[in-house]
């Protein structure tokens, strides 16, 4: 089970997020590409701090947004969204190369990650986007039960592209498998046991407690840590000890 | 001898130069990357054009400077240029992968072209983003008589990087070697035999006729048409001819 | 029966339109602000032209988008559409006060106007911005039949702010009222026969013949007319003297 | 002697500053206008901040580089430079005038600021820029001794513009009467007993003791503080002490 983060999302003179104190404690990064976050500076540090602490290097495509952050609705579909990502992926390859690295996978932001996960035809830019760049890149979507996770499986496979399924150590689900919205009450986990609880649940047995209580499948490859979740850092090595 | 013309110049739903008119008259595409001008939309429709006419795609980066369109002055070096540097190739080849094509040479743009002529900080940064990219990649640079190639040309072999010489078939040339000024009369050749002459002095004798009327020597690998001189496109057929 | 038109939508370098042709046509410039198109230059030398030709100058504020010039659905509603509408009006009357013109009235561009004229928050946000400016200002919306232009009037009343209806000249409507969307056969008139019958239509009686051939109510103020319609612009003389 | 604050630097999500810690210790609020940080609901909230606090509002007007912060030089100048001015002066001033305020002095910022200081042409376009916007607009510039001052107050008198000069309670000045570089040892004032020295040298007795050790002439208008000097801000109640 390895933990991603989001990462190098400062903007030229404005910062956000503590990479250096995160960095350790992750196994991969993905790192936006300079169109809802990021500058060619900021991705070039970023990577660097990856290659200190042997992290994978995925990309992290969003809306092209900076005031939004990639995080409003963003009217951009198909071919134009295709060229958008193809774009930000090889930026931030390009950027990799020049410090002997590569991207090895690709996680869309905010907005696009939401798109993707409830309209088929997002999805399918993104996969194709994927395709023509390099089809061995995995491209990391929402985990939930094992028949959902077949489904988008299948449907990424007819592309020829391979899915890792992500769920979120900090983060209520709901008993439709969905995130509880940030806005909920309970959406976050800000005590640690809680949320050792759900890696355990997670990694263990293939399942969550949702926000309700009920248990539901959720069957998953990676752990999203919120590097904005203070509680959540200092725990990761307890939850790593769990786990092992 | 090989024309090389800038492409992909237009922005959003502002277009720029006549792509599909000009593209079946040269070899080289210098294809812009989204910083100075294009959108990734417009690279994947100006490669897709490359392709169809079998014509080389290069990247053509920029000061980061819309509004300018990079032809202005910006205080861009070191470390922050190699990286914007590197963004931009890697966008485009990006782009260029889900083509099944590769950027194949490295030619920068308006200011930034003309600091790499004057300032060798830049033109070490350039190489270095190119070296770092992949080190096969030719950079073009200015040509000029055979010593001022030579010494540039050793510069860039410290890092390993091959540079071309480009002339230019429109632009008057003055005596100490430099294009004159568009700002001057007599700065741009419009008459189709006076840009024939110019060529065949270049391609055939390694000479150039300055403004003031002198001979001056200038090696050249390849010639750059300016895609909005109408009178040079038109006489691209007999220029070939010519130098055949 | 003032003809408006969208003017000053050139960015940089790039140009859109051909304003020096079409501003002796017109009597109201509706000016882009440079969130969809225009920076500070051109908008100053969009306001010198308005200033030469004696034509009213009005604000057209569109989504923060030059990608999509304006046209794209865009995620902004309530306070931060009020500030963005603020800011753009604000823009162009510092412009107009250098040249001793203010700002005159108030016409949302492209997908920001089509989103007032079905989705009551935004058309509420833009005239609670117009207030918050100067609710002396008029905005400008798309013209109805008399009950529906009276439902809007209202609306904008309790704001204390005055509302022009505008009809187009050169655009189809629909049985409904509505413009025949561009991507459909007939959407435009492009001969100036027919849009003279239709201006006149509009203009003695108040009604407009639908691309069904029904006819229906429709009261405006003023008429736009589109500056990329050559056809049009040719016929606007005929159009004025048919008028009078 | 008032005390002026740069504020609203933050950029859509990404924070900078700490505005409503700084707000109520100043007199004068230099507000980002959106080119070199801010954004239109960025620059609402600073406004409806400094409407609590009863602070006067500046317009900080700066160059379009978002990603340098506007701290880079740029190559603007003569009339495009005025109409970027005033297009930032007439958005911020769109922005108060929704809140019943106005933009009350002008600000230049960064390197615009630091180009005004040694530039005289861009010293006029920015004094043509405020004349032409409002000749009852103070500009602030950087104080220095009686003589240096009368000079530029008779350049801008010419065009009927008012100075303001200030003076930086935390800088170092040099025995040129310019601020020690920031990347000099002893640049910033960190120890509130030198600061508070420094005021009252300033305020009661027109001179400021230099790096060396010298004492040269200051005549300032103004005091500016830099919001991100917490030693400073925890002194302000001591220095207005001192000072009264």
């Amino acid at each position: 089970m390895k933990f991603n983060c989001d990462m190098g999302e400062s903007f030229g003179s404005w910062v956000k997020g503590n990479d250096e104190a995160v960095m350790p404690f992750v196994d991969m990064a993905n790192i936006a590409c300079g169109m809802h976050a990021s500058d060619p500076s900021t991705m070039a540090r970023t990577v660097a701090l990856a290659c200190e602490h042997g992290v994978s290097i995925g990309a992290h495509p969003g809306y092209p947004d900076l005031l939004g952050f990639g995080r409003r609705e963003f009217a951009l579909e198909g071919a134009q969204l295709e060229a958008c990502v193809l774009y930000q992926i090889g930026a931030l390859d390009g950027i990799c190369r020049a410090q002997g690295r590569r991207v090895e996978y690709v996680k869309p932001h905010g907005a696009l990650y939401n798109k993707m996960m409830r309209d088929e035809s997002t999805l399918d830019s993104l996969i194709t986007a994927v395709r023509r760049y390099d089809a061995g890149l995995p491209l990391v979507v929402l985990a939930a039960g094992a028949s959902a996770n077949a489904a988008l499986r299948a449907r990424a496979a007819r592309q020829g592209v391979e899915l890792w399924f992500e769920a979120f150590a900090d983060r209520a689900y709901g008993a439709d498998g969905r995130l509880v919205p940030r806005t909920q009450p309970g959406a976050v986990h800000t005590d640690a046991e809680r949320v050792i609880r759900q890696v355990r649940e997670i990694a263990e047995q293939g399942q969550v407690s949702t926000l309700e209580g009920t248990r539901i499948a959720l069957k998953a490859d990676t752990l999203c840590l919120h590097g904005d979740n203070e509680q959540l850092l200092a725990a990761v090595g307890r939850i790593r000890a769990a786990l092992s």
